[in-house]
């Protein structure tokens, strides 16, 4: 059963990551629809999953929520957003939603709560995210939430047996403010 | 199910915190109604809100108690009290209560419950409490009790997106006096 | 219950190794027919199987999977796969199926799998393999990935009662490319 | 012999603690001239003086440095800044000299260089100060790097045998920001 | 004394980083003419600088070494120059020269060195080094070494008070290799 | 000053490694003239190369010997010579000399002396030793010595900026007795 609602969205809620989310993120953790479009490129077992939610209790610099489907039963983990080094200028931020959610803009729901709550809870300056180039799905999202193309890092990382080009996105606070405002 | 009772006023008790407590205290700390207004700004898993019970359990400088509802039935929790720094000249106070119970005076009540003890068990000089400016909720409540406004830190914490004043206020161990003989 | 799909074939599946496959491993690293082709000359008991998963967990630069067959049931765990030394130029492919297993090219279809996740996945030259020059059924596997014979070193290995020569085998990312194309 | 130059004034630089200034640091920790203002009350050995040097190394959240004397020969040690909390929102200052410096302006001088380094280097809204009520010194150096005062703590310390008030200070950025355009 | 060289230009060599070359390196990394265009913003003692030296001992993934004039007499240590991450697709290049040696172009000369060793001896597709925007002196050596700019994060770091762009610049192999054509 | 001897030859002897030799193997480590060809790419500081030493100390598996001249006076060390895996089947040899001292076979000569040992005291079926491709010198001490090329494992290391074979040579006992008869 997922944990306690964090912050909440129309249709899906950010919950805290319990000890019994494990086998859940390990699935997404190994699906190479997940997987690979976050440069994660290593198999992950039950305990590894298990091991780095409880290494990252007590962690004041990073936030991992779990993506719940609230459509009035139980809610239904769907995927996983994180904010890190929440002490830099700009945090990082990424997510993922299992392949069978995509396409219901339950992504961008998630990171537009996500993003309020960062520019909300927290001093930053504002924040940023990373996409491979040809991933355009993710792309899409950070658009949606406003954030500016910066930079695109020629053959930065390596996936699907060639190299791709790391696109930089950033947000800053008075992007977000204008941002909310047209809501 | 609640603790022990360990203080008790006249609609609610203060109860010792329990490991089957963590389940409640961590869907309060999670809530960004009550979160928010402490300065609480990350998601605490059931295991931390679990390690945090364990970790002040022994320690003899901060006292930390669930206020209870008592209306017959089994005692249903509503929100924690807080004593910090028991050795300190001025012990800090601080209290929370889920969103559906305020406003009945459950919280006047039971910071007096804590504010009585506090003066009675230890060799205190006065006791002190922080808000934010805003706050208008906790400010009463501490004034109910007789605290007197000692100053407000300008911008000296970040919430909801902009920064607000710290406002400071103090209750010495004469005051407390004078105002039980009013009661 | 064998852990979460990392790599998917026609047949087989590649799967997380988790704390509960310590006894299906011991089995075959036990077994003379699998352990005297890999090498292996020494007993292994539960617990030390159960270490080696655990001492691989957070491992970075070796790949354990479990090859499952997968027809309609329960996945059934019949082997091994290796990646190891990621860092190399040419990482070393090995791998071992339970005996029964053998003959249904069950082994030519997983390390298929994991050659595909090797050069997809990571920035490496080539793979490179081992064999005992009496194995044939090892190198029959190489050859059908297109594993080219690159050298014999004599006498290398002792095993059933003799010296044996080591046969070593590569595979270059152009090669690999070329079989993908005429797949 | 004090450490590397961290910033400079015109009469002081402030130098990293070194293992060596142990002894200093100890003379001043335990002069009662020094430390009852500072409201510390506790001895202190060469010992516990080490152990608080070297407890702060790789210490990113907090600031200690050697107010040093450069009158052309070698630097003299004179006395301790500090910036304390440096993730809040005002991380708080605080700072002392051997009384045999006093009256001279060094004082002044040490906590405007800190104070520049502060912001200058630091994402912070301000910075905060407290002082006792009597201890003048401490609050004329406040007033001339334009602190305001922001609050008074009725009792909430005790020394030299009687309860003190405590005075908060509060600095914000465009205050230091037209102070400097003052200089 | 400095300590074995490791790979020589001209006028520079770049030589092993000994334990004697703490306080050189300490004196470098608080001088605020060398930190700031760093981004490092905290004071460091000799003992920090001596455990970072040795912490890196064995480390296979990040190389440091110091920039040595060498003039005839014994070699001057001048600066550092850094590759970080090796196992990343593009490592992370970086250096500094304590400012008297500024406008000689041994900052070029160094990190020319550096670079040929990187892409001589490691398999990585390219190289990438962060500048500040208004850091001149160092875009300038970037520029020199044919490195391209590729991004510019908008206020994400923070520095002399205010927010500052950060500048991506990128090396890829064949750029590198038509560069050396080209000398 | 070098330690005792160990094995003798003709012009050159196999000393014990001493504390004080860091210094000379360090330089040898760091020299790309010695270094590239032995496939080392990392700096080496003084202290790593004596920690290297102490690690080795109790060590039953490696052998690692000082190469030194003797010449009448005091002994010269040239280089260093090593036997690694002492419990394979095939344990393998390694050398280097300082480039100065190259072309006058002392590297023959000195491995020559050390292959003896390995033959003379420990129960070996045959040495094996590695060589990039384009390094004849070192191929040309190995075919001197009577090993037989076994294998070219094709793109199997990076160095000098491109992929080199790895060739494989071997020298089987009876070999070296054969050897040793026509000496």
């Amino acid at each position: 059963m997922p944990g306690a609602v964090f912050r909440r969205g129309d249709r899906v809620t950010l919950r805290t990551v319990e000890h019994e989310d494990a086998e859940f993120l390990q699935r997404g953790h190994n699906d190479p629809d997940v997987a690979v479009p976050l440069g994660v490129n290593m198999p992950e077992n039950e305990s590894e999953a298990q091991a780095s939610i409880e290494d990252h209790e007590g962690d004041n610099l990073n936030v991992s929520l779990l993506v719940c489907l609230e459509d009035g039963g139980d809610p239904t983990p769907i995927g996983q957003v994180y904010l890190m080094d929440l002490h830099h200028t700009r945090p990082e931020l990424s997510y993922w939603l299992l392949p069978e959610y995509h396409g219901n803009g339950y992504g961008t729901e998630a990171t537009e709560v996500l993003v309020d709550y960062a520019f909300n809870a927290h001093e930053i300056r504002g924040l940023q995210a990373q996409a491979f180039a040809p991933n355009d799905g993710s792309v899409g999202v950070l658009e949606n939430l406003g954030f500016e193309h910066e930079g695109t890092l020629r053959d930065a990382r390596f996936r699907d047996g060639e190299y791709v080009d790391v696109v930089w996105y950033g947000l800053l606070r008075e992007e977000w403010e204008d941002a909310e405002v047209d809501d």
